[in-house]
């Protein structure tokens, strides 16, 4: 027998051949190491995760419904959860909602539904990485449509969906990863009525749908489309940035012909989602006044990081450097000068023992190299000052500059 | 604007609109009404699940290492478990161990690496009903292999694997679902020899491999295949069957090339498992005396259920109704006479009130007309003896004759 690489190089499919490992991924595996302060992972703060309320009501499921908690339960998910996301959709009912095993799986299974390979997708430029993850097995051809400080632009979004005939337009419109965009009211309305004009479904990824830190949610694409006639946005949610990531609890509410295929898809991927994962996050999210005063103790431990980010950028970065101020989210998007490749700022900032995600990753396209991402979900006070810093210093060096400090 | 069923057909991926609504799942439907006894579903017994360990075990995790229990992981899955379940199978290290989110998730993963449009994959006929499920959005060609009383018949594979050159071959030798079968050593070790020699590797789905009612477990195709130089043997099993189903965990072990792969696409596909889930079962799994007992219980009572079970076919079945008796497992497999199609005998049943899965659907190449599967490890004493009288009544109507009782 040849070696196993090779053995079984000839038998991989041919969708994951094309699977590269990621230099980016292998360099950030270094920053466990003592010292580092890394602003790479997209992780929500663990020291809000309601531990001990949590601990609580698994007591009480598993000592009073366990034998439901810890068997087989339907593929579509657990009813009353799928009742309270219905509750918040216009015009949906439980029939419209599947759940599902974080918002990556929903991605997954709407690939697997709605693409075949060379299927157009439309995507923003830049996107979520993992989107792209989730999509690439099914092969789509992508076509990133530019964007502004409001979101996709609208003359670029149509030119593309005129010469298109794309199998959906995917689209984060609130504080999107990586950018931390929000989408404007108006943008919103027209890539709506854009997206029915054109007969192309929006995919509307929520996840960060409860991080403002100040004023009033902006209607959701799905309820913008529903007051339209609806059937034309697929909606995605999640508890991972509200309750916590761990858990895998995420959801799908769509038109009945596409939650009908996901449900078979997700029948043949891992036949449901966790049951006493989705039992804990309804009896969490029902208690409305509670959980409500936890989005609230993100909201504000959030933009209060935020701002310390935000000051350190300022004190730090030469002025080159530009981002966008995040109203909300868990994530500040950079644009270095066009002669600095973040990768090679990676480089140097692992040196200096800090780290971010370089922005190429994040373009369907392949540009963006002189973009980054920093999450400041996670970080203390102390870890924004000195990391941001170090990430200075290393930024200035690649400028041939004298850093601040 | 269209209908939204026509509006998103034209819009599906060729491998979802080949799925079809199943009749026998809106059938199966009906067996949560009242007073109905079904022996449909392969659900392991509820009563036995170890709750209140379970509910002071997730307490403990939960307040002593909530954060890392409820924050995103690696993909890859909990070391400690990787650990464990390495040291479980022969020359495996955790480089080697995939968790995943039910061995159904597995299969999905392994299609998504393995199979291609057209591929042929040699399963077993009759063969599980999930693995197709999850094989299919892949589009492989199947080509069923006969089986006797002791697994794959040796001629019928070697010639499938002398014509083909399959991506791999999927078994599930040890208590087969549905058919219950136990493949016998001299033929574990004939396949896996066989397979070595068309070097076609296998898929060993183990997921009732602790469901022995008596004797020593056999080999696994892992271990026999280890014991040839190793590389030839996917393997799969889970805690669904042992410890409970709802809490999705399971795992893959392989040769790396195959295991990096599968990481890869179980990232796009949902990131990672639940954490919580994965520190539960290890927590548990790690007790090896209490966990032993735990799995001995389980064997118990099934080997009862079969008993009881075993008895009420033989005073409510025809003569020419035959079955495999089990040495373990959940399932008796009937082969009725040739006459009688089990769906139809189901709709009979069904007016009855009981209920089994008819056997075609776990034919690749649409045979099997006239078995059935029924599952025996959730049913008490007097359900199996008023179900199997009520199914033998069905059957003896459909053969024009008088029921026994």
């Amino acid at each position: 027998m040849e070696t196993l690489e090779t053995y079984y190089q000839q038998r991989f499919a041919a969708r994951t051949r094309r699977i590269q490992a990621s230099t980016i991924r292998e360099m950030l595996k270094l920053t466990t190491q003592p010292g580092f302060i890394s602003f790479a992972g997209g992780l929500p703060a663990a020291d809000l995760f309601p531990i001990e309320r949590m601990a609580q009501v698994t007591q009480r499921i598993l000592l009073e419904h366990g034998a439901q908690a810890l068997q087989y339960s339907t593929t579509e998910g657990y009813l009353p959860l799928r009742e309270w996301i219905a509750q918040r959709m216009p015009g949906a009912s439980p029939e419209n909602v599947q759940v599902v095993s974080g918002s990556q799986q929903g991605l997954d299974l709407i690939g697997k539904v709605l693409i075949d390979p060379g299927s157009p997708v439309l995507v923003e430029a830049p996107t979520y990485l993992g989107a792209l993850s989730a999509f690439n097995p099914y092969e789509p051809q992508y076509i990133a449509v530019d964007m502004d400080d409001q979101g996709l632009c609208l003359d670029a979004l149509e030119a593309a969906l005129k010469q298109q005939a794309p199998r959906f337009l995917y689209v984060m419109p609130t504080f999107q990863n990586p950018s931390g965009r929000l989408m404007g009211l108006q943008r919103r309305q027209a890539i709506v009525e854009l997206a029915r004009k054109y007969q192309t479904p929006i995919l509307e990824d929520d996840a960060y749908a409860e991080l403002y830190f100040n004023g009033q949610p902006l209607p959701t694409l799905y309820a913008l489309d529903h007051a339209l006639g609806g059937g034309n946005v697929i909606y995605l949610s999640t508890t991972s940035k509200t309750l916590a990531p761990g858990l895998r609890v995420a959801w799908v509410v769509g038109p009945k012909p596409v939650i009908q295929k996901i449900v078979y898809a997700k029948q043949g991927a891992d036949l449901h989602s966790p049951t006493l994962n989705q039992m804990l996050v309804y009896e969490l999210v029902r208690e409305g006044e509670w959980y409500r005063a936890q989005i609230d103790k993100i909201r504000q431990t959030y933009q209060t990081r935020s701002r310390w980010m935000l000051a350190a950028l300022q004190k730090y970065m030469p002025p080159e450097v530009r981002w966008i101020v995040p109203e909300g989210g868990m994530f500040f998007w950079l644009s270095l000068p066009e002669a600095v490749d973040s990768l090679e700022l990676l480089q140097r900032a692992v040196a200096e023992k800090t780290a971010f995600v370089p922005g190429q990753p994040f373009y369907a396209d392949g540009s963006g190299k002189h973009t980054l991402r920093l999450s400041f979900s996670s970080a203390t006070q102390a870890q924004i000052e000195e990391g941001i810093r170090r990430l200075g210093r290393a930024v200035h060096q690649m400028l041939g500059r004298e850093p601040v400090a």
